[in-house]
């Protein structure tokens, strides 16, 4: 169970992927394999979540660090970057959006 | 706590902000404000979790709904309607994602 709090930790990427729709499920696949494979057994991964937009057009991963310096030590580790190699090759364009939690609102009971 | 769940509920929108640096803080502001008094009041709100990146130049808000029909209720709310409009005239542009999660991973223990 993935949680969401206030506060800069976890260090929190949320990517973006545009992409075209008949390329979508094949985007998400990769994503889905790089976090079981690569990123899910590397120094401070604290989460990764998938998401497949309803319009077909955009792929989002929702991803926790533990710190900013995990996350930089993945984008050179050798057994992480063919996967986002591959994922950048499937979408038309990505958006990196690092980011930290400045309120979470839920419902109560 | 917020959670993250693989699945179609609760139905997931991934709101992204482009924002001037110096305006990033009054966005945040607002959307804090519109879920503290419209959003969380409203039918089947789950959640709303605002991000600063920091870059300065977005905002996103993760939020869940109970489901489609909730979120589209809302919108045509007139609690939550001016709180919108506000929103959206401090963003540079702003691109609401409906998605759902296809694969949710989290570390063990």
């Amino acid at each position: 169970m993935v949680t969401i709090r206030e506060g800069k930790e976890p260090y929190t990427l949320i990517n973006v992927f545009q992409v075209e729709p008949e390329k979508q499920e094949a985007l998400a696949e990769v994503l889905r394999q790089a976090t079981e494979s690569a990123m899910r057994q590397l120094p401070g991964f604290v989460s990764a979540n998938i998401h497949r937009s309803y319009d077909g057009r955009r792929v989002v991963n929702y991803a926790q660090w533990r710190s900013r310096e995990d996350y930089e030590a993945m984008q050179r580790d050798s057994q992480a970057t063919p996967h986002m190699a591959e994922a950048a090759q499937l979408a038309e364009s990505f958006d990196p959006i690092l980011c930290e939690v400045v309120e979470s609102f839920e419902v109560s009971g």
